[in-house]
């Protein structure tokens, strides 16, 4: 199975491709914003393509062509501008929905913020609650289409290491998990064909991350 | 027929409360967000309902019960920053729209942005994008709807005199139009059922705002 990881440069991003290439029926697509990006992801076996997320969806289609998944898990995080938080959490998410129909690609696993739902939204401080709305909206879109989409609501990411084990459910008590859990968690959706049409919450936990994905 | 319009203290609100105050079947509600903004619409017989389009849904219901249609002209503008343009434009909008499912107004029309196509996001300046983005996600949730809906893209707005003549096309060449004339729009929109389900560009022009929006 060919995944494209749109978003692949950042945290969440760079430990998915490790996971992915050190898989024996995965391989990576890795989308990146800068050509210089893609010597690292090269250096794994993976392919890359080099395209702006704020820019039209066309290019995003191209990079999606021939492809079976894709990961959206691009981001400018909640520390960013409200500005880039529209171009790119809801915008770029939207337009990478539509270059994943334009291209025929069915799959698609969201990479979400923990709790996006109007409530959140209304109980987020002013400064995140922009962030938690760009994210609802997304969410909103992806669940309207008719692509196989799983959405996944991490906990607070940290840069621990991956223990291998979560909890994951449609609603868990808040807590951290790793980056490179998360990623995993990714990959173990991948896999779980059990996990389309679902979102979940995940945070670090004592089940083993497949077990905890079959599981849902 | 009773109109409540959502930011009704905003330049465009204004007129339009004027407007249908002055109008022999129609009444307008005003939603403002504070206490002391009441007397000014007060002082010309129209009801007023104090509401804060960032809270809950349920105040926004509560407004919208018994009103016939809903005006959304609320906006923080292009020149506000882009959180609130995410949580005002964008989820104040949507929180109208689910206010008006919620107390059965069928009937809606939306003030956008003149341009709000994917090619007008990709086109736009870097700090102008986000604002178009969140007024097209806003029409695309409203078309997205069974509600009534009726979204009217105005030219670059002033506040010279109406002159009551305009020009208003699914596509109309870029120009300006007075507040004055997009609040007679409106209320021609209103009262022309042709308009439902419809979305316009409209500027300055030599047609009758009547005539220009029953040709439509």
């Amino acid at each position: 199975m060919k995944v494209l990881i749109v978003g692949a440069n950042g945290q969440i991003g760079k430990h998915l491709v490790t996971s992915i290439q050190d898989h024996n029926q995965l391989d990576a697509k890795a989308m990146i914003r800068k050509e210089e990006q893609a010597s690292y992801f090269e250096n794994m076996g993976a392919e890359t393509a080099v395209v702006d997320l704020e820019g039209e969806i066309e290019p995003i289609a191209k990079a999606a062509e021939g492809v079976d998944a894709i990961v959206f898990t691009a981001g400018s995080g909640p520390n960013t501008g409200a500005d880039k938080t529209v171009l790119v959490d809801l915008d770029g998410a939207v337009k990478t929905i539509k270059a994943a129909e334009k291209a025929g690609v069915k799959r698609f696993v969201m990479i979400s913020s923990y709790d996006t739902t109007r409530e959140a939204i209304q109980s987020a401080s002013s400064s995140f609650a922009p962030y938690v709305a760009a994210k609802h909206y997304a969410d909103e879109w992806l669940k309207s289409t008719d692509l196989d989409y799983t959405i996944i609501h991490p906990g607070k990411l940290t840069n621990d290491e991956g223990s291998g084990r979560v909890n994951a459910a449609s609603r868990v008590e808040r807590d951290e998990i790793p980056r490179e859990d998360v990623a995993n968690v990714i990959v173990a959706s991948l896999e779980n064909a059990s996990t389309v049409g679902k979102e979940f919450q995940v945070v670090k936990g004592n089940t083993s991350i497949d077990d905890a994905i079959k599981s849902l």
